[in-house]
């Protein structure tokens, strides 16, 4: 089953409290959370206050997406806060398998993020170990961002990689997806598309249906 | 007249809108908007999409506290997100001059924070030219601390050195105030009090009323 | 066509608007400006306002080789100094499709340097998106050393990468080049060079002439 | 010939002396020396005073590991304290190239250490010129962990690599081994073994005895 | 009481323990223990494994003087090892109150220490909740270096802010402190002594010895 | 006497040599050299090749004032490459004293150069031992500023500051000076004057005529 993780960094931050609601109703599989930090990314989103208060109205899956410096500094304190699914990326660890391992320590799910540029060849010892690998289809840090085209042909080779090893991570894509281009990630084998303003923008439950039906049409 | 500034690092982020309403309706005249990058201090808060998205309910004093290595980075989009106020760490500039000046250049309010070890002589040669001194009464980076006594002789003696000096900036406090102890800071020459727990615990419309009463009283 | 690129960091400084002249009239079609940090690189060369003062004395390309950290702090101003082509080290970018596309969006050349330790994989992504790689040929950050002999062969897995992919970006070589090996750097595809003291030691304009009859002859 | 590098990180400090003179005397050809800044691993461990005190007292080769950034700050100090080999890790390189050109510099041998979720591709161009690849059986930073798996198949690879290039660079490999362990990793192609509790815990002598047994039996 | 705190720094490494004997039985008060970590200072020295192994050996204080950067990061660590007092570098500590606070909270003693040119208005805040202040009497990083003579007015001027505070804070030096200088330091203000060389070249006890007559006589 | 000190930061940098035997043939005693590095101020200018391209030219005292972070790591080249003076800021070194000293063993005069915000407790211990104290009267990083009306002020204040301690460095400013307000700044206390603009622009041997009328008038 593909699932969808609808992205509250385009949230009306106001109203969180029901466009969570919202976005459990519509049937939402995923939540995803982008955690920012100023240093690795060039913006600074939200964190801890923000998933403790929306913790308690949904039971979906919390996907943690942590665009932040050496992230095992905060591992503790994000499982602590709800986190179901916390997600790192290979360029922020100095020593990443070291922070998948205290991911997993916590019971949670563990994820491995790339941006554009980086190669496959970060992931290649880990990879029977993670949960989940997130390929960056636009350069982290803000919302609003069209899908970068090569992109499309990584998460093939992605697959591929995982086919040929017998591994079985999902496969995330993060950054300028919307209804008409997400057919094709899920073709290159994605199954779970992270969507921004394609969900928040105009009716939350319909845009939520629209991607599902899509998503496991 | 004395001004509360409610710090929403205690609100609920569910429900953030009705709570802005509620203060603003109480009569604070600040809303306190502490952001934090896990880098300069050891907790990652929120920032752009949060203020983006409650700027347009009320007009109170957006007093955003910025608890963020090298803050000149991000001055324009705190600005253009609404600010009315930017109090940057004497501890995190490089260039504290330059990075007021850079405040000021926005049209807006400039303040300058320190730790409570840091001495005052820090902001010895930029008091005449700011708007705001930040007394930090806890270490910052997290809700919920004691206020360190030591801190309210400091507020006398920046209150003494503003005096001296013949200029006018506020002197604002932040950290583990509530009823109690807020009249010993304003004795001691505050004039903003930042408060956490101690307006969004129980009725914030109430508690609100009870520091304005305190405060003006 | 290959191009010569004189490095003037091997130039005399205190006559450099003659030197960037004869450069110009004996007919190399570049000019390479290394750019140093003191950071990325142990040593600090020059920038700004030494290309500022040159920028109008020859139409030659720019090629500015900034061997600094995060060069995507500085990508406008170097586009406003009067840069042609900006190539930023693989090895100093966190998002270095991001710092690629900043190059782009000013309309000007983009290449990607890469330190002969690193991994072609490295820009194995993003090269179709480039104009120019650049092969260390010695490790970056001084004039007057020898050039690594492995990185001939760094050149040719390039130039069969390039082949294999369809792209077409220009492969450029850097360090310890001189009359005599550069034919076998352009024998393994590069097609740009640049010679530092092999072009200012003795008469300059003669230097070029001879590089140049070599480079397509 | 396979040999055996003992870690005194697990050695008794009051003792030192007494424990080197024992792995001499049992024959256990280098002394393992991890040291630790506190930056690039989470641990301090220890570095010139303790290397200087015991280097007169053996003449085997002493192995000094740097889990430390940038090491090319500290290559003359180990060198002058008496290292027969300088191991780095290439993800604390900058120029990974030049640190080593350092080491061979000073006439001893160069190592290139790589944390478990480093690809190999990180050491292909220099291979040829080290003396030396470190795979690390564990996240680097501490004693006492238990070996990850994936790193034997790493091991395998690297012994691939190294045949396919023709060049001949020993394998060390260090973190979790035991005597129970330590012939898969040799079968792999490690054929210098790093052993800490293994050796330190119960009679140091007897169990590099043991070790050198199933090393070289 | 004056007491005496011989850094190991000078210490035989190869027979620590045998030394850490004769200071105990000679009765310095004190094992001052000098843990750098290459980034703070220029120098790596020794920390965990070295502390572990000696601190059964004897009941003195354990004086641990952190030369490294944030040093919060590993209060619980030292404290677990053994360290009686825990002294951080104002210049080091982003958050000075807070980590007096974290090294209280372990019950154990909570010291700063001031660089030669760093002025005493740093600890101006701090002064009354610690329970030592160390004056470098040489720039932190090397053993055998010449005492800063400005320095001894530096400790007279503590003194005298000590005495107007009505504080109670001790004051050590450390750095070229030897038999012959050691009395302007205490008539200066100083009562707890740091000496390295002057107590480990020779017959250690007898040093000892003397330095105990001098501070007591 | 007082001194001129033209800042080659605001000279053509294609007819540098011409313009240093300008410098120097009417008379201005210093020849001031911006070293900026891009991360202690957020420009890049120039440094070694530059220096030793001009040193030849002139016996004019070098003065070079290095805007980068911790200098210490620099002062043998920036001798070597011919300075008189190198002038470090109080906020890029970690260990101040060091620093200075480290400068001093190379037979060279030493500056401490502090920024517009930064207290004069910053050098309140070192004093005795600086040749010169650089007061910044704009924010360093680039020409082309506004003098900070405060800082003349900091200037009488540092004045005071070294009678009242008997010592004798020289009080150099630089940021903003012309013609018109050098006046106030040498009335404050200042003997060294940099100008930049209003050196350059316009006829250089004039300019540095006019400026030393004023200067010793």
């Amino acid at each position: 089953m593909n699932c969808l993780s609808p992205s509250i960094l385009s949230a009306d931050f106001a109203n969180l409290g029901d466009q969570i609601r919202q976005l459990d109703e519509a049937g939402a599989q995923y939540v995803h959370i982008d955690v920012m930090d100023g240093s690795f990314v060039p913006n600074i989103s939200f964190a801890f206050p923000v998933i403790k208060s929306i913790r308690g109205l949904t039971d979906r899956m919390f996907d943690v997406h942590l665009m932040i410096d050496e992230p095992i500094r905060f591992i503790d304190q994000f499982a602590d806060a709800g986190a179901d699914i916390i997600t790192v990326h290979a360029e922020a660890c100095k020593h990443l398998d070291r922070t998948i391992e205290a991911i997993k320590e916590r019971g949670i799910l563990a994820g491995v993020a790339l941006n554009p540029a980086t190669p496959l060849s970060a992931i290649e010892y880990v990879l029977p170990k993670v949960d989940m690998v997130l390929i960056m289809t636009v350069n982290p840090g803000f919302g609003g961002q069209k899908l970068i085209p090569y992109t499309i042909d990584k998460v093939a080779d992605l697959k591929k990689m995982i086919e040929k090893t017998g591994t079985k991570a999902d496969i995330e894509v993060d950054g300028g997806i919307n209804l008409e281009n997400c057919t094709k990630l899920m073709d290159a084998g994605a199954n779970i598309i992270v969507a921004g303003n394609a969900v928040f923008s105009g009716e939350i439950g319909e845009n939520v249906c629209r991607f599902l039906d899509i998503l496991n049409g």
